[in-house]
């Protein structure tokens, strides 16, 4: 293991986090908000002070890395930042108990959107800035933003951008790691500024329409109602439906728009099946909660918000959807499950697993009946090689032990089995609301402490794909030698 | 696809069940009760007629079958067992409803345990024997019986067994598939009887004797008291418990116990994953119930005999688990999925896979440090092939798959969630109780028609292990020629 490197690049991480802090402490000298500024300078400075220390410290010519040292900075930068970007909800006072704060910031980075929050409109507008940015941070991948701006990173950095990345399947877009990542904030940015436009064109404030789209844009679901989006124009949330769809989609069919493939994005089998599932989950909660709204339109429109900032995993909400009937709530707890696009800013298990998955099954069914053909696995009109399929039989079976595990730990809150379960799978998945005490109304505050921090370590295995985190605390990894 | 044999086989099996319903009808003669006896004999005539016809029209040479026959004939078998074992319950007048008589014939034969029956102790003897003997009949297995008794099988019919009997492997133990089931039921048998001896000399009456056996042998659970076993002396609470762990113990060890090769039994890693999963669950559940009962060893045999109960998919008890604090509530439901072992008569995931699962999860971690690396999944200390390896993992996405299907399907109903889960999880698993409405001391009773059918098919599927029924149930096995 490549120690030095690993804590050299934390060093920079550290260093970032300080600078992106100037951003809201920016918004907190626009408000007049002076108590926060003060905690985002000292934060900041706190922060560069420490980065640049390691950094030096750790300084080293060695840049060889591997999966290992992947896995091990990804971890450390997530759980690092997460502890550092807890740190002004604190100083400030706004969040007075660290591990709520904590909370908070692991819910805003992993794009979870979960909060313990009871009176949301009552932070301070540079707050309620910050936790909004950490879901556009974290949304696109704290390390893939380091690797776009830093120059002289290793050549080997894909094996971080893999261990960053959701999906099966990570590939660099252009042959250049450092461009590739280039080119998907480039996108990100894109498309972040036009969601902004729309919004403000829609009628919503300037302040309002920026952390919107840091929640859409991440699918984070981080609100500053409330109500959530519901006190908006219909205009609005129909923005915000929409777009929460298109970031819900992998970042590499944009790249090939942007060079005109039209063929190959009409190829993606994880698309479509994406879009037919959003479709037919809209048509049967729409009809599922028309007796509830009496007007098609609403049933329509209620229904694709919440589809699709559920599929997403941001959490947004324009209805309480705790008070659907069952068939809606049960599509709604399997649609968290789902997640969105591999590739994309949405968590999950991604559709591409889901599919393959899916058809995974059919290829056992068909292998009962004729135990001697030879059948494989179709995806983007290509078999899928079987070390692939094998990774994602084994990531489900993993991803239902941590649902089960994290269940279990929390299983002695004097909380309902629906509230509980619900809790776990949207934490896990990056949702954010619940069903019961956690729903959209609801918030995790009544959680014990020892909860919240299953609930940030859940989050953070749902982001970062369960395997690096796991890897990265087994002291085999660190010990070891190569 | 051979249809005639396959209908050729249901026949016979239609006479086979014809001649068990004389012995529940034997009972109604000790106890005198008349309308009960005919109940049962115009249903073993009905049967035997049927059986003949079908059995003379479809009489074919050709008894070639492949695993597509297989499946065929299984699901056949036991749908039409169910459809035919229900007639008694609503000739006699005890189960007026035939959907209701259905969902308990099902959960019978499918050794579920399950009930719609509000107050048991009303029904009559013989209805409660025959209750009860479907369980002991499904447990082995409906086929594998007959290919005990019929002499004239096909050499092929080891593809009928391996569609009946549970787990990921289904090998021969002896060379000749009659002999193989033969052998099965011999050990079933003896099993059975030491079983009835022993309970009686704890002081139950023999009629009680022999119906909680046949429970404890199938893993069904159906009692004949309101209270389940909680009645009884400790001595036969006990006697039930280690029953109850025995009879969810692959029977080829059994068999490899009479041909006296025990250093094979000490090799089975499923043995000793099985008996270490009961031991820290029966520790962690004593200790967490402890508060309530206030006595160590009133905990250890509660604990003791409901971890062994659900574990092996029995759903017995002895106390109202539904009470009991969240943790021992999570661990049950967990329990719940893993069933048993492989070539038990439990249901279940079945700890083989969820052993495989588990070290599948290793595998993909090691491979991801070492990408290059070749790793191995062992098991029984030998390594296990890559189809097994798929096989199980497959096999458990098309199993939670069906959970949430059916998990979907019943969602309208007014139960809350917790009921409604774990009742989907306690019929496809095959256990019986669940929590909530359908706790040990409550019954379905009050679910919808639809979703008793619902229920029933989520039985058979599980006691199925899913793939036989739907490959059954796929037109184009039909249609197709091979």
């Amino acid at each position: 293991m490549n120690k030095k490197y690993v804590f050299f690049l934390f060093g920079r991480i550290a260093q970032t986090i300080a600078a992106l802090m100037l951003l809201p402490a920016l918004v907190a000298v626009i408000y007049n908000e002076y108590k926060c500024l003060s905690a985002f300078l000292i934060t900041a400075v706190f922060s560069v002070v420490l980065g640049t220390v390691i950094a030096f410290c750790c300084r080293t010519d060695n840049r060889v890395i591997y999966a290992k040292e992947g896995f091990a900075i990804v971890a450390i930068a997530w759980i690092g930042l997460s502890l550092i970007g807890a740190l002004p909800f604190v100083i400030s006072g706004e969040i007075p108990s660290y591990v709520d704060a904590l909370f908070e910031t692991v819910s805003g980075f992993t794009t979870t959107g979960s909060t313990i929050l009871t009176d949301i409109e009552a932070l301070s507008r540079s707050m309620l800035f910050w936790r909004s940015f950490t879901h556009w941070v974290g949304g696109m991948g704290v390390l893939v933003f380091v690797m776009a701006i830093v120059s002289n990173l290793s050549e080997r950095s894909i094996h971080i951008m893999r261990a960053e990345m959701p999906g099966p399947v990570v590939g660099k877009i252009v042959p250049r790691v450092r461009n590739t990542a280039k080119i998907l904030y480039f996108i990100y940015i894109i498309m972040t500024v036009i969601e902004i436009i729309l919004l403000k064109f829609g009628g919503m404030p300037w302040f309002d329409s920026i952390v919107h789209t840091f929640g859409t844009a991440g699918t984070g679901g981080f609100g500053i109602k409330g109500d959530s989006i519901g006190g908006y124009s219909n205009f609005c949330q129909i923005v915000i439906a929409v777009a929460m769809i298109f970031f819900g989609i992998n970042f590499n069919l944009y790249y090939l728009l942007l060079i005109r493939r039209f063929r190959s994005i009409a190829k993606s089998t994880e698309l479509w099946a994406y879009l037919a599932i959003i479709f037919v989950s809209v048509s049967v909660i729409a009809f599922n909660i028309y007796p509830i709204y009496e007007s098609a339109s609403d049933s329509v429109r209620l229904s694709l918000f919440q589809v699709s900032s559920i599929i997403t995993t941001t959490g947004f909400s324009t209805a309480d959807f705790n008070l659907w009937p069952s068939l809606s709530k049960s599509i709604i707890l399997l649609l968290m499950c789902f997640g969105g696009c591999a590739g994309s800013t949405a968590g999950g298990l991604k559709i591409s697993r889901v599919v393959i998955l899916f058809k995974l099954i059919l290829k056992e069914l068909r292998r009962m009946l004729h135990p001697r053909a030879v059948t494989s696995v179709e995806f983007d009109g290509k078999a899928v090689d079987n070390q692939t399929l094998g990774s994602v039989a084994t990531y489900f079976a993993v991803y239902v032990l941590c649902v089960v595990t994290a269940f279990i730990a929390i299983s002695f809150e004097p909380f309902d089995f629906e509230t509980n379960l619900s809790a776990t799978l949207a934490t896990f998945n990056n949702v954010g609301p619940g069903f019961g005490a956690v729903g959209p109304m609801g918030s995790f505050a009544s959680y014990s402490d020892f909860s919240k921090i299953v609930f940030s370590f859940a989050m953070l295995l749902g982001r970062l794909e369960i395997f690096p985190l796991i890897l990265a605390l087994s002291p085999s990894v660190w010990m070891k030698k190569r």
